[in-house]
């Protein structure tokens, strides 16, 4: 079957690669109706993700159907649609039962970086049990595509930060996860939600969707000001930290209020300053990590609901035989694009001569 | 001034009494704008709030102008337009400190019960400074009126549900609390908010302004039923009892899920049975009690933010002339009157004689 | 193998069972060293336990050694000592996810009830991975006894309680159950803890063991006096119903201040009075139902660590050829019993001629 | 009247000031009983507290009677035996009704750093009604000493740390902030407190009067090596970093869990390196500032139940005339000073020539 793999720091191709099969009990097979490139794949391929393994298969963040169950797989059979969760965890370790799926003792972020994973005509994924959400009738593949991933991750950042009905948010980063990070604060009521990027494209986009009530560009405007007249000189009583630079950490904490909790949702390449001197006495509370993606059942019932809904994000649709295209076009943020969506494979069309 | 006074039980009147002065140095004079009818002012006309005294001026929701400060009030100063809080409470006790208003051992339920109140031109606040809260400019008096008590309430009752997102909610009751809980609920990200009444145009209201997504009417549907349909058999995650009538609260406990939270917002003038033998395992947890009404500033900041409206509840509206007709149409229910919104007197327009 | 039967109501004998095998990949085989009697099991006897089945062989708090497992069972193996839980529960459905192991759509309680349960040489333990605690080397089989039902019973009661550090607790009732609550309370850091009962030698135990500051036969004193007294005139900030009547239901609420928590432990066998109407604006919280026995693993470090000690509840001992004798001293409360703990059969002694 | 003068930096001074009186309604003026000397006293004296006053009276940490009141003290009155707070609030504006009273918009920490503090005979205290706590009759003022500054912090310190029953806990420092942090971890019925410091005799006292468990000297044993091992390999449930070094700070992260709560309590005097890149994944919670000094009331009963004590601290004590050599010891850490205890200025005794 056609699949992307990741071959060496630099290298990535669609090639060949055998079937997968049933490897352990609690294993499924999902035959991929739509995948995506998530930034984590451009990390990969830039050797930022030294856990990677060469030859692996990428894409954590797909959904399909259900083709071949393993015997200790209870939940689901042949036939079901799923959304593939992008950890695996075990459900009864220390951190799992603590409801801190990412540490799961057993798996982790494992599909696509350690295993191979979704951005193929089919997958493995292990502890199938726990790891896919099941998509009711009423949702396409697509409606779902991101659940596992992306807006796993937007709806564990707002669930950690403690936003409070009549809070007034501060979304740094209106990228994906920046995007799904709004769309789950809006769930806790917060009065006004404030997103700020230096791309204003993905502003309007994030306002004109109601996203988000007021838009900054940090370029031009002064964000803390901006939060502070709307909090009477207070500031932002939680921000997110989705843009991952040096200066928007420290906006981060500037534009915080007092007694704030600032999440830091995006990935560093490098340390932080943390001037605790600065700050002393204004008592903010960091949260720092990557998503606990334990929640899936409950955003499909979002969704579901009609309370949440990325469609805005897929600005960009081809078969996989075009992902490569896609890595560019996306890894570039070129003709607008926010998510590539990949559709399955079409044997009677060519895959255009790309590399990346 | 004019101003309706509780008499004795069963006699309500709307009649002249001297106009307020400052009493304490806390103390603030208003200018009362709006003012509505509640449902405990027919309790108190019933004779079922034992320590409401004969003689008080009725009225604990209202909003209006500052036209005279005792020295002790720092944040409020003649020519502020305000929501006035249905409590009295001083924030310096053992449960203002925990945010328990309701029970300062200063105040509480004062304004309107045992001390004069807002169903007049002018009344007299204490602890104005934490009773009163600041109207922006950009909302209008009646749009504000339901801050301090009703809408308080509902947004209380909210608050203490425990929520999350995803939950299915079901509110028992469709009458003007039952509408701001549900409205408060939404607030909290649920997937679906269930409405059950016997009034059948109260459900087509809430549903007609988004209040909720789905209506029952007991009497012909079987709630337990529905709301089991919505979530794979277990039940409602949060249930909000409204109705205030024994069956409505035997159905509150048996629509909820396992360790479902159930608030019991309803004044019950009996004792309700609680059938532990039946609901072991069950593991509820049953909230009961009145307003805390202790959030009204972000009650007004998610007003003007647009994230909370009111308006459809204000059915009537008519100069505090004719109020005594709209205690009758109110506690009918008559007409589809949900709120009766009391404007300022009119000297020039008659006194219709009626008595209530 | 000996085994003691519910044989039919009223009735419970020990007799010769068969010995138990593995029937599910995830059961473990337990040769039981110590076991003990419930109140439960006498809710059983008295036919007070409808789903309890015929011919079932009790016994739900026990401890031993793993003698075989099935091929699901990944992190026990034959020779560990184990405490058993009352409950067997699944890790996997909404429930257990959200730590509600009472409500596991799969399990529950099961052990002694409604499969055969470890008042008998050898025991079943379905889902062995969830339902079992290692016991630590340091951690004799004795000290353990009770991990797995009463301990857990007290310990989660005294965690859904939101003790904060300072409080003044009230606990009705001193039998088994209240004195685990008692000391796991005391973990949450209050300043007093006040024990109430009418039998005057259990009190002394739990103030002479350090498990509460304050004892108070309700027979003789005025328990709301004497809680108030402690507070200011507020009342206890939390209560604990382990006593099951009607008095101390009323009792319970009434001790308690405004926007208490109280939560109700005792399994009741009739419907209770709830008077909102008395209560309204005291703003209280009820917690009910029945042990989540999903804390295990952290009570068993906090007996390792010395935190938690059970031993005083250890009044009789013999081995399981006397434990009829031991339900009917237990069941009456004979001879100051608390706990009547079953050590192994020993087959050269006599079994005595009782049946209970 | 004697009291100790910030001169200017690098100059503490004890002289002759005049007596404080009644500036505003809820002024109080407090006969100091007992005093002590804190670290942030010699921050200011080495120029680190840029906001400190020049000339202004040092010390924000002591107790005394009451000896006049303003006319809108309320809760107090002369004779009254008090602790002092850190920090004046007013307790109704944003922070103050959230329990951040450290950021209240006209308080917070004023005395002995813009205002004249209490190593003097005498006190002005604004706003006494929130910023004095009431000495029960069954403690002396010594015992009550800590309750307003120190003890405060650790017990804020503790408060934020979300510590869970049977946690393992780590505290690097066990100087005046790291004990009371750990005496008041204590409270939350942790299965092990490690305490870490290069200091042996604090370690030592700390662990013979029973408030950490196991003691490490990071000089010589491997911190991280030996929490891990408390812990199947985990790290600390809960780090409080109470030393405010570069390797400390770094240390603490470390020896954290995933999912860990870390609490910076220390004062840092420059900017911390925070490799997010290497803690990705660890998902690890900061919470940084300084004390809300709101919860005082409740550390008096705590201290009244016996269950806080803090006189293992007084190492030292003598009368204010002998303000200057305590400076000198305390600042220096000489002959095993944890706390120097100020006593009432001695007229007929000498003050020591020295300069600090």
């Amino acid at each position: 079957m056609k699949a992307v793999v990741y071959e060496r720091k630099g290298m990535v191709r669609l090639t060949d690669v055998p079937m997968p099969t049933i490897r352990e009990p609690r294993d499924a097979i999902v035959r991929v109706t739509r995948a995506s490139i998530c930034s984590s794949d451009l990390h990969i391929r830039n050797g930022g993700v030294p856990r990677a393994k060469e030859g692996v298969v990428l894409g954590h963040e797909f959904v399909g159907e259900i083709v071949e169950t393993g015997a200790g797989v209870k939940r689901f059979q042949k036939g079901d649609r799923v959304a593939v969760n992008v950890e695996s965890f075990c459900g009864e370790c220390f951190y799992c039962r603590r409801g801190f799926v990412n540490n799961c003792v057993e798996g982790g972020w494992e599909l696509g970086c350690r295993i191979d994973g979704g951005q193929a005509e089919f997958a493995r994924v292990p502890t199938a049990d726990m790891s896919c959400t099941r998509i009711p009738d009423s949702i396409s593949d697509e409606q779902a595509l991101f659940v596992g991933d992306v807006l796993a991750t937007g709806y564990w950042a707002a669930g950690i930060g403690e936003i409070q009905p009549a809070d007034v948010v501060l979304v740094l980063g209106a990228g994906p996860t920046g995007l799904t990070t709004m769309m789950s604060a809006r769930l806790f009521g917060p009065a006004v939600i404030v997103a700020a990027d230096v791309n204003e494209s993905r502003l309007a986009l994030a306002k004109a969707h109601g996203l988000c009530d007021i838009t900054v560009n940090p370029k031009e405007q002064d964000v803390v000001e901006i939060v502070r007249s709307l909090t009477e000189g207070r500031g932002a009583d939680v921000v997110f930290e989705v843009a991952g630079a040096k200066d928007t950490f420290s906006l981060a904490w500037q534009a915080a209020r007092p007694n704030a909790v600032v999440v830091v949702v995006a990935l560093y390449e490098s340390a932080q300053f943390l001037p605790l001197h600065q700050m002393y006495g204004k008592n903010l509370t960091f949260k720092t990590g990557g998503v606990d993606a334990g929640k899936c059942a409950e955003i499909m019932r979002l969704i579901e609901a009609g309370r949440l809904d990325t469609s805005l994000m897929m600005t960009h649709r081809a078969p996989l035989n075009e992902i490569i295209c896609g890595y560019e076009i996306f890894s570039g943020q070129k003709d607008g694009c926010i998510k590539w969506v990949v559709t399955p494979f079409e044997p009677e069309k060519p895959i255009p001569a790309v590399v990346f």
